[in-house]
């Protein structure tokens, strides 16, 4: 069935019907579909378009569709276009030419865009519970691995020492901030596109807020124009999940790191792990490279979404049916890929004496050169000194703590016989007491913090 | 000068030196990194790493670098390899090796994040204003054209007559959109890294939160890892960026067509247009294809700083310095382009008797078909009789309302003599009135919700 | 099953299960896969890892595998990994123990990589195919439309009268740098991976010359290493896609706009056109905006791809088998975009009166100043004489050639009678003879060149 | 000056003036826009436009213009446009007006085009060289670093024992691909599209032919449509440009895990390093993690000129101006990359005794596997066995040779006293001997048909 027999003649192109058919993907929409058609029914019986007995027709006529749909039945059939044809056709079924009252004053342009952000409604809040749960699960790595100490990097090479559950915590902050843009996106998402028309509004005296409020949107779309081409609220959910990937990515890239035999800070619990065809030794970390995988792949769809609307003139263009599959795909990934991360590091095991014996001597150098700060040295001088003792003892082909009190006097004379007290890490994560910072106190003030931004009041969203 | 002489022997290798060297565009953070080591400088007396006296000249030499900067000198040299590492020189060059104290406790990169952090708070609100202008803009022109008739088209094709001010002002809420995302990331870019040290925060007793006050932040960043490394402010100002791109886009490619000959509904002012070196009759859109081209290019920035990151393990690298580029062009790129669509949309000028007589019969269809619908016919009736009418006045080559009512009639016995009255666009446009609507007063309606939306309580950004 | 349960303990995790099973796109891999191990089977009776007995035992067993692939049935099960593990699984299954040796020197790195450029060698050649369709369905409507004048535009502003003819060949000869393009990454795409191992080559003597002669490809692989991790080639392929569909969306574009009321132009077949579930008199040109859309969406499957690859460091990694989803995708697409484009350019209709009557007199400004330039006035006055006169029409409201003689003299002196003949488009055409232009002759010779390029010797791809 | 002035009147508008200015890049163009021009000049002799004296004098004009861009003089005013402006209103002050005849039969549309090969042309071959002399010094580390073994990776785990020089190789071979595709890429660039006009064809009677022959070009476009709005070349320079990076990317990520203190297998060169601001013993692999972070820049690059071309319709848009920006950075920053990997590469000192001894003993699984499949144990179950043993080992806690015999015994009856040989990495090296293999022999045929590769027979680019 088509929407529009009477104007053109002949059959499609069945190359071009393959081309058009949008059912493959938006009968993800059943359901929110038929909810948008039954509080439509209703808003038609004000403006006297349906009797209210007719409104009743309907409305029992789409409850039978909707009990369907949810109990898994997907009564399509080859010629329906797109899931609204699809409904309306399964409507006519069931009550006969009734059904051809429903579309009264309304476009499939207001009803799509309705149903996709009714069916957004649906599944961000669900996201946001799954974000939510893989920041708790890093709390808990945070209380779990107190005092634990690792070498921390920049560029890769080791700087200064800091404690296990300041690095957890890091990311628990990237992913608050993924929460904070998910109900922000939310809340634009949850204004109401029905009632716009095909673009210049309804001839029909509907009352917009009411549906709004029927339908659980804030409002209604204040410019039918821009109701049925705003797809901003699509390209925001990439964005969130195209960041929320990179925030993942990250995370899974030093665990996997991590996870070498060269560092062996850390082993996956073997329900995270996949061995190989060949190599019987192996033992991968595949979920976490997956994760790496899809979020260049979410970048890809954010790009794609962003590229496809910059082509469009302003007004509907059938392009924008092309909105919904890289939305799908990316919530259908969230939602595999945070459960994961939640799953993989609550069951991963930490060494931490093997931690603790990667930290090298170097990693001293600041707090050394802080050493000669307090003796009144001006820390450029102080930076310059410790580097050459670094380099002493490398042309020496000794530890730092090795090189003899003379040696560090020949390069300043502000070097003292306490300077070797110096080497101790758990003192230098002591010492970065500042808020933010990784000394422990620093930390257990950071997870109430974070405890208290969890528990907090949290938008709807 | 480099910041870390003492550790490598021998030169940089020239080709890495050039790779490495930053100026060329961190330069563009000189005032604000001064802005941020005089703040730095005070924070350092309460914890004894600098006396009062010592502070006071510390800031005096940076007082003057900053007037230097102001009054647009660049006191750079070749081996100069950041800005950061610039100041350092200048200030020691001036107050001798007092200057080697300053940079206790902060690293480059706590220092570079907050640099970029305070530009943005800088720029951001400005184009939060010309965003409003443009916003105003569309108002002013929305009022100026009241009463004139345009085809609505969806698909490019004519769909219904609609108010040209209520097209203006679907543009309107696009924007409206971007503005609330900047306001929404100018608040996540007001969080100081300051006091993070490199990665593990700053062993010195600062009081971060005073420092934040001093420099205009809203509150130090809770966690030191994840502020060196946290880059997604500059993510979120290049989606918004792209998505600011896309909406200017639209409406520039909607206002080039309307500017061809064969639409003939505006033309741009001469001082928006451009000639031809080879063809003396042409008068082209040369703005509006810039507009259209440079939000391609920026939806690229987005793609290509979303790459990098996702490259990154967590903690800082050097790939980050990368971030800063893609941000700046883009903010010059609004700002340029924000004024040039402000300018030309007021300037433009448009052609009622055109736009009026461009509306073509076969857009009342609908009206016809809600003709039919208040005559009792099942909306979905009513549509194949009137397309069936369409259909036939196209094969007789007739316009529609010269068809006579007999045929009217062999399509369907509802169609009565009145029908002839529906083919009036002013008609038209008066039907669509329910909230959100074309009609006059809908649309003035949706005016003074603009306006105040414009004038309402707006975020500090 | 699994090919290394001995190595891990206990159960998968369920969702990381379902992110790791890759049967869902992979079974597409069904029958190249039984393929090469066919291949791989024959290939070890010479290092004596099987007797001939035992290979064709499992040769047999392999074939009945395939037959049932032909045939469309899929025996899978939940626990099948992927299509590797899913084939020795039913191996395994009909002739036992004896399976276990096909995987032999084998590891799933090389043999993932073997089967995907095999299923890229069978679908490649199909697309040049169907590309070739498109650009020969170009010539034919070049031929057909022979003679037929429209505007030419430039900035989207008529410029110089063209042929129709020219324009249609404009966009064979981009489409034939993508048939080349495709051609090149299909030779590309003929290294064998296959015995490289899972990185470091296979450990028997296998003759992998006569092993990549056996399964049609060009060469084996030159290094094990590389052979692995190589996705150049679905990079390639996918920048192929990308820049196709760029050019189709170019056209469909173009098309579009032709389509609409005010241009007029021409009209899309009913069969390839959709009418609107409320206005009952829109014909839309669907299949175009689809065309559109998709192109925006084959840019980001690129940039997906290429940011996955940017993360990894050399050597094969689990990102890799994301590889295939966007380039399976790439291909379905340009399968059902590229016959629909042919589809619906070889059933549009044109207009000649329309496209004729289009052409407004300023198009004939260029050849108003080489009239000038042919009495001796250097083009730069020309051009500035012209356009005054154009501007003084325009002052005047009158057509370009109702301008008075005397007022062109006013202008410039070399201005004479004869002027008026230059008013002639078709004269206009003809003049613009040299090679590549759009005169009559210069078209003709441009058909015979296009003919000439389709029969060619073309590569193997 | 503009070259249009004639038609529109005031002055352009001042923000509009800075964003249509293409100057600021396009002056890039300056040498090979003379040279353009000067060709020209020749080419208007033959249908009459120009005298031979007049030819001559235009000609003696541009050679000043050009000498004086040869030695760095950029005698630009503000008011000019872009860089044809700019030249013609040179000529036009050092000739007179004789040069307002230049420009005749010419438009800038086919002159940018033309413009923009050339300064390819000349910049393509050079990015050739660069890459040719980094394979160079990877086939030269290949031979220096000979016999040294490592672990080779899947999944950022060990997995079986390679060369070194086999490692390196394997990245020469992408650097091959990346070759062909710069020489297919520039190929296609030597397409002239002068003589193309503004879009219709030139009409005087240029012999485009020797024209072509006469700037270096292959051959002249055979559509003037297209040649004015093709920018293919753009785009594949900017994909060769983004998958080279990928490439460099892919082996500075390896690179910098290589260099970290938990793998320590090799360091760079001092001349090659950077230190910290704050932490004295640093010394960071910057030059890596810049080709890294440029590498993500470049994706984005090719992302937007994409989305920017997808948004056009066929024929010459302004938007066009902005594919040179994309083009001009990716040139100017694979010219810093690949030097700065050659020299970083060629000066890095590998630690063979690391390497050898990260070696650890699962990674010889395989190797017993294949010892099991000598005694006649289908490979799966081999696989099977050795994955017991290693998790044997790894409960007891002990290293797999130290896995007493009796233990390998229960797990599979197969195993005897000589399976204590297989713990050889050099005999596992060895045994990969088939083309493409890590075996030493394997490896040096692979050195001569590197360097055939790099010595045979080159396309002209």
């Amino acid at each position: 069935m088509k929407l529009w027999s009477g104007r053109l003649s002949g059959s499609m192109d069945e190359t071009f019907a393959r081309l058009n058919n949008s059912l493959p993907f938006d009968r993800r929409l059943a359901q929110v579909d038929v909810l948008g058609s039954i509080a439509w029914a209703k808003a038609l019986v004000e403006p006297g378009v349906l009797t209210p007995e007719e409104a009743a027709a309907i409305v029992n006529g789409l409850q039978s569709i909707l009990e369907d749909f949810k109990s898994g039945k997907e009564p399509f059939v080859e010629s329906d276009e797109d899931i609204h044809t699809a409904v309306e056709r399964l409507l006519s079924e069931r009550i006969g030419s009734l059904a051809g009252k429903l579309h009264t004053g309304r476009s499939r342009n207001d009803q799509v865009a309705t149903d996709f952000r009714l069916w957004l409604m649906d599944a961000l809040p669900h996201l946001a519970v799954l974000l939510l749960e893989l920041q708790a699960t890093l709390i808990a790595r945070a209380e779990q691995d107190r005092g634990i100490l690792l070498p921390g990097y920049t560029h890769f090479q080791q700087a200064q020492p800091i404690l296990l559950s300041h690095w957890w915590l890091a990311h628990f902050w990237a992913l608050q901030r993924d929460r904070e843009r998910l109900a922000e996106a939310l809340r634009r998402t949850r204004k109401m596109p029905l009632g716009s028309g095909a673009l210049a509004g309804t001839a029909y005296p509907i009352d917009r807020f009411a549906l709004a409020q029927d339908l659980g949107f804030d409002a209604p779309s204040p410019n039918s124009l821009d109701a049925v081409s705003d797809r901003d609220f699509a390209a925001e959910v990439l964005f969130w999940a195209a960041l929320t990937g990179v925030h993942m990515s990250r995370l899974a890239e030093a665990l996997i790191l991590y996870t070498t035999a060269e560092f062996g800070f850390l082993s996956l619990a073997d329900a995270f792990s996949t061995g190989s065809s060949l190599m019987p030794q192996k033992k991968n970390p595949d979920p976490l490279e997956l994760v790496r995988s899809k979020s260049g792949l979410l970048i890809g769809r954010l790009t794609g979404l962003l590229a496809m609307l910059k082509g469009l003139p302003s007004a509907y263009d059938k392009d924008l049916q092309d909105d919904k599959p890289p939305v799908f795909e990316a919530v259908d990934l969230l939602e595999l890929l945070l459960p994961v991360m939640s799953g993989l590091i609550s069951t991963l095991t930490v060494y931490p004496e093997r931690t603790r014996a990667a930290i090298g001597w170097p990693v001293m150098a600041t707090d050394l050169a802080d050493y000669l700060v307090g003796r009144g040295v001006p820390f450029r001088q102080a930076h310059t000194a410790v580097a050459q003792a670094v380099s002493r003892a490398e042309a020496l082909g000794i530890n730092l703590p090795d090189l003899p009190l003379g040696e560090w006097q020949k390069i300043h004379l502000a070097f003292g016989e306490d300077l070797f007290a110096v080497f101790d890490p758990e003192r230098a994560v002591r010492r970065r007491s500042a808020y933010g910072g990784t000394a422990p106190q620093a930390v257990e003030e950071q997870i109430r913090l974070a405890k208290m931004t969890l528990e907090g009041p949290r938008e709807r969203g």
